[in-house]
């Protein structure tokens, strides 16, 4: 029976990142080389309580500057009651996101805006340990009002008020049980970007698209936006791959301009393109709703960059997006996330959420599931996206089955990474890139 | 005479501090007691080159990750030839911008972008300080197909074409030397904010008021939102002492949601409001514009914490404002701001810019000047804003002649801080804030 005057004792900080640009996995038209990291956070407890995980996923270089921006946070949560914590966790999310002097780096967005989701996320992680429940659970089981009383509805009364939010969560509990049953027997469907990548040739495209149809998945995505005669080819050896009946979705990682944009998603779209991702700037509302006039009947997909609540409410105000892609570790943790989930309900708009990188499968998976059973109550046209990297550094990794993730059982939010990951993926001290310097050294020398 | 194949040696940063929180100076309904401080950096040369200074402003926690993202540009910068960098600054910001990995935790906005626009306009020092003039004049005096070279029309196609930037620029040419002569003899028109402090008392405020006329300001702002009674009193007490002459601005800093600034706007309207200025979220493009049809003729103002272009672009294109407020080291540089200062020439909108905090009114006035002499033409319902706090601090601090900004004529950006105001404000390492410690110290042992 853990204490109940346990307290949140250290907030600690490593600068994870894995060299995953040497085999161009995560290569795309904006991003040809990342170094998959993470800025990863374990709240320590005492009095017998659980740890809390959570991260930040960056590209690699400024990881560094991702971990200092989730130390600047750490006098705000060292000495908190982890049952006071865990009891409300917005009151947490409100003070840091509330810290005048830190709410000037953003505000509400970009690395402090990352970091405050990394902490967020890591109290949501603890409490989901310390209920037993993994995190989907938690939050498919809470009551609204209390789910409600978590949103920062700040600047979005315009769009969505408390009641409504408290509205949709209501009569989002009807069938839940049902939809839990039918969750835990067939899992969450999913989507596979693994052919995709930029950097692979059109063998390796064409025999990873073969292999994910045959694993099941019946969405597949593209990377383009470099060179619009290599994507029409891609494109082809796709959809001659896939057949028909797949869904083919292509993403431009926010490469083009608005008339580019038009002009390139009208020239892929005979291959029967199912969507469009970030097509221009992220930050680009208007610009979202002129390409989604335009390249009707192809969908417009946005939100993996989207900073926060705000452009998201814009994003749906506007008309500019048919699917609202959210990201674990871009908002403020869960908290943002439910009020875009929230959004997206109140405008009818499927959430389709992004993942990849480090540890966003594991996270995300969460939050779509608590949407299926517990507020917008369906999966049609509703996927996750999966990319089948770094999943073996997790304690508890994602499990897909048949084109679907597997519902997890396992208490928490799915974020910690084993220990041995972390011994090895440390920069620059970890085994890994120790050893690597050495190499670099000697070659050098 | 400098050597020809002079580079950066060094990209040193400091933490600086100002503990401005203990007088209330800029006191706000959202940020009641900042540390006005600065993320400076110094670009240190060979070859008998001057330096390059440059900073990012923050209001005190936090300012350590600010450095830690300047920090992080520096592989970028040292080793760069000194003449090359100084004729071509736009290639430095296209590859820290570009940089794609660095690029992952904005993109383009928060503290990485900040951290550009330091480093950025530590160049553009550099470069005017090189060329012997302020900087100003180096842009009022540079060829338009150069400047339109500066700028990345990224995302920017739809509303702005470098066609139509050159243009602009050629055009705004036509009659420069006149106004050069005029900037020289009578200044360019200022505001002040000092009055309007939240944390000021109504007699402080009166009497500020009453001075700012005296010294020759047409125009004063008050800082509202925290409580709509004080708010009316103030105005109040603001309208009658400076007359009804005079233009009375407000501020909320972002307090309100969009229902609540319409309707706080309404009720302050009476006192013959000029202009609202940040009514809500920084990032609400839609709300910003629903707030502008719902106040007129009462003008909308925003744009200090809009973090890049695409944001300006948005909210010209929607309409959303009447007055565009640049920021000199929000977004990436003066690079980023000629975008924005030709997207506001290119759609007839004037631009008032903010200023205020730890050297901004020494940076912003170059961009104000440049736009008046050489792209706008006119200070016709233009005005920058001033508060008289910290310019003892700069080696080149601002000087105010009845209510004008005198026009700089050193050389330089007039961003250098005098190195003891370096040696005290260091934090915590500096003289002062050591000494605070141990003051503390003293009273809690």
């Amino acid at each position: 029976m853990p204490a109940t005057d346990a307290r949140i004792t250290a907030v600690d900080t490593y600068d994870i990142r894995f060299p995953t640009s040497r085999a161009l996995d995560g290569s795309d038209a904006m991003n040809p080389d990342p170094d998959y990291s993470a800025a990863y956070v374990v709240l320590r407890t005492d009095g017998g309580e659980p740890e809390g995980h959570g991260f930040a996923f960056t590209i690699g270089r400024g990881n560094d500057v991702q971990v200092a921006a989730v130390r600047a946070l750490r006098d705000h949560v060292v000495g908190r009651s982890v049952a006071a914590l865990c009891a409300d966790p917005g009151t947490l999310y409100r003070d840091l996101t509330g810290d005048s002097q830190l709410r000037w780096l953003g505000p509400e967005k970009g690395v402090m805006h990352m970091a405050i989701g990394a902490v967020v996320n890591a109290v949501w992680d603890l409490a989901a340990r310390r209920a037993g429940k993994p995190l989907w659970r938690l939050l498919a089981d809470a009551d609204p009002e209390w789910l409600t009383a978590q949103i920062d509805f700040r600047y979005l009364t315009d769009a969505l008020t408390p009641d409504e939010a408290l509205d949709l969560l209501r009569r989002g509990r009807k069938g839940a049980a049902e939809r839990t049953g039918h969750l835990l027997a067939y899992g969450y469907p999913a989507y596979t970007t693994s052919p995709g990548w930029l950097g692979y040739d059109d063998d390796k495209l064409a025999r990873l698209a073969a292999r994910a149809v045959a694993d099941g998945f019946t969405q597949i995505k593209l990377k383009v936006g470099a060179d619009l005669d290599d994507d029409i080819r891609r494109c082809r050896v796709a959809r001659a791959t896939v057949g028909p009946d797949i869904r083919l979705a292509a993403d431009a990682n926010q490469r083009w301009d608005v008339p580019e944009a038009i002009r390139w998603t009208g020239a892929l779209a005979e291959f029967g393109l199912y969507w469009i991702e970030e097509p221009t700037s992220p930050d680009d509302v208007l610009g979202h709703a002129a390409v989604r006039r335009a390249v009707a009947p192809v969908k417009v997909a946005t939100g993996e960059h989207a900073h926060n609540r705000v452009l998201f409410k814009q994003l749906l105000q506007a008309g500019a997006v048919d699917i609202v892609q959210i990201d674990a570790a871009r908002v403020a943790g869960v908290n943002e996330n439910l009020a875009i989930l929230l959004l997206a309900a109140k405008f009818g708009v499927p959430v389709c959420p992004h993942a990849g990188g480090v540890g966003l499968c594991e996270l995300v998976q969460h939050l779509a599931m608590f949407d299926y059973v517990a507020l917008s109550g369906t999966t049609e046209d509703r996927v996750i996206e999966y990319v089948d990297h770094l999943h073996d550094h997790f304690t508890d990794p994602v499990v897909i089955r048949a084109g679907h993730y597997t519902a997890p059982t396992a208490p928490g939010f799915s974020a910690a990474l084993r220990p041995a990951s972390v011994a090895r993926y440390t920069y620059p001290g970890g085994t890994f890139w120790a050893a690597d310097a050495e190499r670099t050294e000697g070659r050098t020398a």
